[in-house]
Parts: structure tokens; C-alpha cells; sequence
């Protein structure tokens, strides 16, 4: 049996070379104290660090490739949510021990994702201890072009991507073994989200705030709302369910995609006019218009119709 | 009793406001998605990401402001070592719990070296599970400036900031108390190591290949030489000692300058001219003369006067 591998062969065998390298960018990778770019003019860098812990972000059966995916996915979302173009990556890299089929699954995922996105794994640490992964994902949008939380402005229109809850139903799968092909799906959903890259930059010249979806929607209508000072009023007949969420759940469906998080979708606020622009556009049904921007003394209050309804749990939060 | 702060809360409480923040270069704090710089023209951005998990980088006692420090000394020392001036960083802590006056004591310290670097906490991520720091350090270089491991040259003088040895004698009283004055330097050294930023940019000019010493002298030599493709002469009786680490271990001092890691001081190759320059400064007593770059034939060789001296461990490395 071939001995565990150090920690400078970890680095060697499973993460030099994941990813393209873009060579105007990329002045030394790993392999020195620091990595260093020479970053392009008239860009801004926007970056985000996201860390999963195992047994409470994700189980420790999870399989080493899909948690790579997953890990980079929820990652890349933060930049596709500012409406940024991803360019590398570091990690963090925690393990109990070093065993080689793990590292290489894991490896495998992440090369998949680097590939997929287009973007480099230029530096990072890998220490012995609980299973822990961090990623910082780094990409760049045209200068002071980013999109953020704060611009939504009463009389707006709220617009979310693709379709919600999908992920949320995925958490009672997640030690199922034998799935039909709807478990598959709403799994796939919660181990690979797709993160909105060309939605991002679709919007980015009309929408005035926008916000990945990761706490599920309500909470993160909420961190627009608080940024933003304003209210939002969202439909809750206009959310956009998968038809393998009605299948799977038709009780629950509305509720998890309220307050389900892991979905990663785009939640945004448009003026009308930019909104009847993207309707118009072939991509059009990527979107759906769920609500609309209240004054802040309104809240953030979920309608069926004319009528008021009542949600208990406003989504996820690391320390309550 | 208060109840045990919401993650959101943490972030407010403790990790807003850390560092001055540079206005022409930040455009989005903590509080998005991602965070947003515009990068200076002609210049490259360094960046480190480490990580230090409890139990295996630090003990389960060690105080929160003092981990802090440590933690961030550690990861601003590879900035200190490509030349870099540092400018933002970012944070991943996981907790086991929310206790707060271990985040008052940690917030403290990160406050303190944010301060006293100049530098600012501008996102990052908190989570639950067992106690790990993940800082990635950010700064700046003139443009392709950044000082390597990767050219030395024979003939070159070796050289080294400091005194080494001192952080490994302290590993052996981190769980004592009632501290001598030695013990107390020793350990202030392991908790408080100093960057070099100073030296790092006095030498940029003149200096070949640079590295930190964080896994011990020989380990790190071994570095530079695999990244150089040279050897390296290590002369043992000119190691820089502190006359505290004399006293504590007279038997062990020059063992423990070798091998034993956690010193962060600067290692750095020069030709002649340049280390006559930097000898005739004011600063020259910040740096000492150990050695000479060699053919890469030669390897990596420690000797006492004529004598070559065989040297057991050659440092730290995690999965071993």
C-alpha cells in the first residue's frame, strides 16, 4: 500500500494546475510564499471566502467530487451575484487524514469546476484536522460597475433566477440511497446550484441591487431590504417552483422556497423599463418577476393575492 | 446573561471597523456579497491564505487576543517576505460556540495588528465547528516587483533577519505558568512574531530569492534551493541566538535555530554588492550572514568551521 502522501505532495499531485492559467494576470501561482497578479486596468476585484464545515454545512458521507462542486459553486455564486467575471481561486484545505481517494475525488471536482468557469487555483493552505473547506473566489467587473445590495428603490420590480426551494427538499435526501429520477434531480440541485454568471452580467447595466440566494429567500429579500432601506413585497403565487419540487413536496413547495436556503439563485430589483428590456431578451425565461420594492416602513411582507401571509421561519443563521 | 450572539451580530460586534480602510482603494466593505477593490495602477497584488486549527497549530488554552495576533503575524510574514506591502484581508473563523468574551479577545487582537499594519478586515465568513483561523492576507508590490524563492545564484550570500530558535523553545511552555522573564520573551516570541515588513522592502532592490521561515531554517533552505535549483552552505556558528534562548537551552539553541519552525523571519539570497550595500546601513544589524549559495550538486549542508554537521529533522511538515 503506498504511504499517505506529505503535504507538499497533496499540493503537487491534486492542486497544481487546476484551472486555465491567464498569463497577463497570473505573475507567479502556488508555490511561493504569496501568489501575485497584476490585475487589469480599469477593473475592480471583487472576491468572497466562504467556509463548510462537515456534519453542519454539508454530511460527512457527502462524496469528495460533489462537495467540490458544491463548495465552489456557492463560492462563485457571491460573484456572479455582483455581476463579476471569476478569475481565481484560493482554498483552505482541512482534512482528518490524507487519504488519496478522497483527495482525489475532491481534486477531480474542483478541476471540473475550474475548467467549467474558467479560472485558476492559485494558492491556499492544506492542514490536518476536521473536515473543513474554505474557498476565496476572486473575480472582476468593469471599475465601479459592481452590483450590490444597497441601490433598490420603491416602485422597482423584484426578479429572482431560475426556480426555488429545489434545495431546501434535497436536505431530507442527502443519506437516501436509491433515488427516482425527481430525488435525483432536486439532489443535483443541492450538490451542483448553478451559479448565475450570465445572468449577472445580463443585468448588470439595469438592475439597482441584487443578492444571491444562499439563506433562502425571504431572509436575503431581507439583507436587500436592510441594505437598500426599503420595503419588498413578494408574491408568493408568482415563485417560480421546479416541476420536480410540486412532484416531490406540493405541501411544502412555497415554503422551502421561501425560506430554504442553498439555492443560488439572483434575487434583484429593476426599474420597469430595464425589466421590460430583459423581457425581451431570448434569456427572458431565466427570470421571473416575484414582487415589487415597498417604502422601508412596509417590511418585507410575502401576498397571495390580496391577502397577507404569515411565514414562521425567515431562514437559515449560522449561531441561533 | 446576555443570550449568545446570531452569526450577523458577530460580524457587526466584532469584525466591522477592523483597520483603517483605504477609501481610493475599497469600494465594498463586509456587507456584501463580495468585497471590492480597485486595484492601483502598476502595481501586483500578493496575496496568502493560511490556516491554524486548534490542537494542532495552537493549544486549546491559548488566549483569543493572543491567537489573533499570532495568527495574523503569520499570514502578513509571507507578505514581509515577497517585498509587499499589506493592504486588506480577509477572515474565516469557525467557532465551536459563541462565546463573547472569546470574540471581544480576538477581536482586540485582530484590531491591534490591523492597526499597527495598516491594514483592513474587508469580508470573510463564520461558521460553527471546531475552532479554525483562516486569514487571507492581501498587498501590494510595484509592478512585478515581488521578490521569489526562485533566484538565487551561486556565489550569493545567504542571510536572515533576526534570531532564530526562539518560537520552538516556547512550544515547551505554552501550558506553564508563573513565566520567568526568559520563558516570558520566548513566548511572546512564538505568540508575536514580527513581519518584516521593513526588511522586506529595504532588501526588494538588492535581494536574489527571498522566503519566510515558518517550517524551520534547513526546511525553508531546502525552498529556495529546490525552487532555485542551487545549494546552499549554512554556516552552524554563524546563526543569530538570542541571549535568551542561549540561557533557556544552551544544549538545544543552535538545534532548535535550524529545525524548529514558527520563527518568521526573513531568509534571503544576495549577491556580494548588494550585501555590502545593505551592511553599511543604518539597519544592518537587523540582518546576519549564515551562508552561501552553492551548485545545486552541492544540496543543502550545514558546517561548523570546515566540519559538515549531519542534522536529523528538517522541520515541520503537517501530513507527516
Amino acid at each position: 500500500m503506498p504511504s499517505a502522501p506529505s503535504e507538499f505532495q497533496i499540493i503537487k499531485r491534486y492542486f497544481e494546475g487546476v484551472g486555465p492559467i491567464d498569463k497577463q494576470l497570473v505573475n507567479q501561482g502556488i508555490g511561493d510564499d504569496c501568489a501575485v497578479i497584476n490585475p487589469p486596468a480599469n477593473k475592480s476585484l471583487c472576491f468572497s471566502l466562504d467556509t463548510m464545515v462537515e456534519g453542519r454545512h454539508f454530511p460527512k458521507s457527502a462524496p469528495p467530487q460533489q462537495l467540490a462542486i458544491r463548495a465552489m459553486s456557492a463560492s462563485l455564486s457571491d460573484l456572479a451575484a455582483m455581476g463579476a467575471s471569476p478569475a481565481f481561486f484560493t482554498l483552505s484545505l482541512t482534512l482528518p487524514d490524507s487519504d488519496p481517494d478522497w483527495l482525489e475525488g475532491f481534486s477531480r471536482g474542483l478541476k471540473y469546476m475550474a475548467e467549467r468557469y474558467q479560472l485558476s487555483l492559485l494558492g491556499g493552505d492544506t492542514t490536518r484536522g476536521p473536515l473543513t473547506i474554505g474557498i476565496q473566489v476572486h473575480g472582476f467587473t468593469a471599475q465601479d460597475k459592481a452590483l450590490r445590495r444597497s441601490g433598490a428603490t420603491e416602485g422597482e420590480v423584484l426578479v429572482v433566477t431560475g426556480c426555488l426551494g429545489d434545495a431546501g427538499a434535497a436536505l431530507d435526501l442527502l443519506d437516501k440511497s436509491a433515488l427516482s429520477g425527481v430525488e435525483e434531480y432536486l439532489l443535483g440541485r443541492y450538490y451542483a446550484p448553478t451559479p448565475r454568471f450570465a445572468e449577472g452580467l445580463l443585468i448588470t447595466p439595469y438592475a439597482s441591487a441584487c443578492i444571491d440566494i444562499s439563506d433562502g429567500l425571504l431572509a436575503d429579500a431581507g439583507h436587500i431590504a436592510e441594505s437598500s432601506s426599503c420595503g419588498l413585497r413578494i408574491d408568493l403565487d408568482a415563485l417560480p417552483l421546479s416541476k420536480e419540487l410540486r412532484e416531490f413536496s406540493k405541501d411544502r413547495a412555497a415554503l422551502l422556497a421561501l425560506t430554504a436556503g442553498d439555492d443560488y439563485e439572483l434575487l434583484f430589483t429593476i426599474p420597469e423599463e430595464g425589466w421590460q428590456v430583459l423581457e425581451s431578451k431570448a434569456e427572458a425565461s431565466a427570470f421571473t418577476r416575484i414582487g415589487r420594492v415597498e417604502p422601508k416602513s412596509f417590511g418585507v411582507k410575502v401576498f397571495s393575492g390580496e391577502q397577507e401571509v404569515e411565514i414562521e421561519r425567515k431562514g437559515f443563521q449560522h449561531f441561533e
